[in-house]
């Protein structure tokens, strides 16, 4: 059987897990392949104990004749992508988890892949485990898709399905999310929605072959929602989810990050802990959902190893050659929104509150007077679709109300 | 661009469906394959009315030199498995959405495929728009896959669906269905699970490479599911769900069919109404669901367009050469599982019954005595992992009971 040698820069939890799988399921990868995958040797500045070659100097990997598939599982942008460039200008295939790099390089690292004629493939940049990529990009080649939304932040998932279990506050949950491990000692990469920000445009790139500024990403944390709007949307019948939105309106591309009401009879409302779930819809398909993990060693290896298989077996580019999308502007984006106000408990409130609305054009679905504490009723309204721009419009004359002694929370509907 | 011609036999619900997609779908297939679809002549032997060229004869599609691909949409295993094999022969790759023709005569027609060294591909035969099989095929390529569990069949997910929203029997609840076109006029491939059990034996021949005689599927129905069951499962914190399963257990492998409580905190107990799921567990990518339309003309369509692209871009066959794996039988399978006895409310009735499970070994988990009607009270029961024959032992003797009236239904647990 024919042999194909690769190296891993970057023996951390992923680098490490790839190595490891491909030596427990070496006889499974060998038969599915066609061939054997030797691991040559992996890279890593710290002085590292393995039964590994190791070499603290990525171009030893990346000049090594033998090796013809270049793992890179260090992270970051910096010193990632030099060696990236360097392994693709090479000839060498590279397939890598690195979302950041990916997110922020993609156009200038596939052209480098094009013009050396190698793969650069990154499934394990989106999703963790779940194959979205290879999916979006190969099982559903017959479609035309029109909207991504993504669970893709395993954090800020286990923490809202903690608020919503124990109707605990937000930073009650995040002290014990780090605790246990599940969010690091700085959270903000999560939890300010950065993360899901990156794979917001990983996914609108692979979806719709659009060259996305990661930063033109529209992107709201999670840091505003409370207990007791998660309590309220339950009563309603909604989760609140922090989603990935990749999709198409007109000819412009709307991506964005940011929490939203999830009806319990869409099937994103069920992805709980620290699972992630991309919802798809396109044409003929209809609806599919893909849940899994979406991180970790083990997980992240399954998505590099398949990319070096599927490099292997038809070497191309990653995605069509990326064309330039007009972004569609939060304010144009439309839609639903829950709203949660303050106001003293007495009459008129809701007559001010609803006159302003009608004035601006909002249209009022649903409102729910909830307990007053002290003197202050909260409201809950419920809005129908209305232009992200319209909805500002109005919450800026409703809170100069002299009634309106707070807006507690805006959140949009999928 | 070059152009690629297909032609299809069989120009019903998926065949149409099929031509119609690669018409308005050209452009986005011409980017992503690199190549044009050209449909060149359909074949069916009613008089249809379309603007494609039609022939009531196979054969003119099989053996013209400008036809590529053969695209199999007419269903059935005769004369499907002819014009298939016949395909195979003249040289042209096979996309066929038969699961009847696959389940029953897989390894011979892959034969035939690999002699002629053309694709035989089939994703749209199980879980309809879901790309399952591509995504246990390709995309998980660097897994040893050990647990498959699919939702399969969309009539009996429909039915079960309803009758635990509506506390409706069974009976009327598939007549319900029947009127709305959900449900065959002759419903018995469906809800006596014949259909659930092509796919499981398709989903174990892609999954673990087996061979499978379709006829030794274990298989049960959802016939004798009542809407007690359905209620008392939901007291208890499950769902229940018609599953076809496929999984690893020693060196055997455990394919079946039948109705199982499913815990309510497990992805599958959510995916309801006519929609699909398969659940993976492999290793090292952990936990998996793949969730969408589980039949129709569109959702098929993308299925056998992708598997056209699949097949031009990597010939190949679709599965490795299928090995023959022992079965496991089912009296030898392990298991949890609910049971629903009616017994007279009088002492001494539990008692006596568990003492049997003590006596077989049977570990009983949870006991509860529902309401008395007449003087027969329903008691329900969970027992704890055991060995099919011990439980089927356990029930037998239970039944000889003088105290026990009737054991109205045994069901399995995830």
């Amino acid at each position: 059987m024919k042999k194909i040698n690769i190296g891993i820069i970057g023996f951390g939890t992923v680098g490490s897990a790839v190595a490891e799988v491909l030596r427990k399921n070496k006889a499974v990868i060998a038969e599915r392949a066609g061939v054997g995958i030797g691991l040559k040797a992996v890279c890593d500045i710290r002085r590292i104990k393995t039964s590994w070659p190791l070499t603290p100097d990525p171009m030893t990997l990346i000049n090594d004749p033998d090796i013809a598939v270049v793992v890179e599982t260090m992270g970051g942008v910096n010193p990632a992508k030099k060696y990236v460039l360097a392994a693709l200008k090479a000839g060498k295939h590279v397939v890598t988890s690195n979302k950041e790099l990916i997110a922020r390089h993609l156009p200038e690292l596939l052209a480098a892949a094009a013009e050396n004629n190698v793969s650069l493939l990154f499934e394990g940049a989106v999703g963790g485990g779940i194959p979205i990529l290879d999916t979006l990009r190969d099982n559903l080649a017959a479609n035309k898709i029109s909207e991504v939304y993504g669970i893709v932040n395993g954090t800020t998932n286990y923490i809202l399905s903690r608020m919503t279990a124990e109707g605990k506050d937000f930073g009650a949950v995040l002290k014990a999310a780090q605790k246990l491990g599940y969010a690091e000692a700085d959270p903000r990469a999560d939890i300010e929605g950065y993360d899901a920000s990156y794979k917001a445009a990983i996914l609108a790139a692979v979806a719709y072959g659009a060259r996305v500024r990661w930063e033109s990403v529209y992107r709201e944390g999670l840091e505003k929602i409370t207990a007791e709007d998660i309590a309220y949307a339950g009563e309603i019948g909604y989760a609140i989810k922090l989603l990935a939105v990749a999709k198409l309106s007109g000819g412009a591309l709307d991506v964005r990050v940011h929490p939203a009401l999830v009806a319990k009879t869409h099937p994103l409302s069920n992805v709980d802990g620290n699972f992630n779930a991309i919802y798809v819809k396109g044409f003929p398909v209809g609806e599919l959902m893909f849940y899994g993990p979406g991180a970790g060693g083990n997980p992240t290896a399954s998505a590099v190893i398949n990319d070096i298989l599927a490099a292997l077996r038809a070497p191309r580019p990653a995605t069509r050659g990326l064309k330039p999308f007009p972004l569609l502007p939060i304010a144009q984006t439309a839609g639903r929104y829950y709203i949660r106000l303050q106001a003293p408990d007495k009459p008129g409130v809701l007559a001010g509150i609803s006159k302003i609305f009608a004035d601006k054009k909002v249209s009022i679905a649903a409102v729910t007077q909830k307990e007053t504490i002290g003197n202050l009723a909260t409201i809950v309204i419920l809005v129908h679709g209305v232009k992200e721009s319209s909805l500002v419009a109005a919450l800026r004359a409703i809170k100069r109300l002299p009634v309106v002694r707070a807006v507690g929370n805006v959140i949009r509907i999928l």
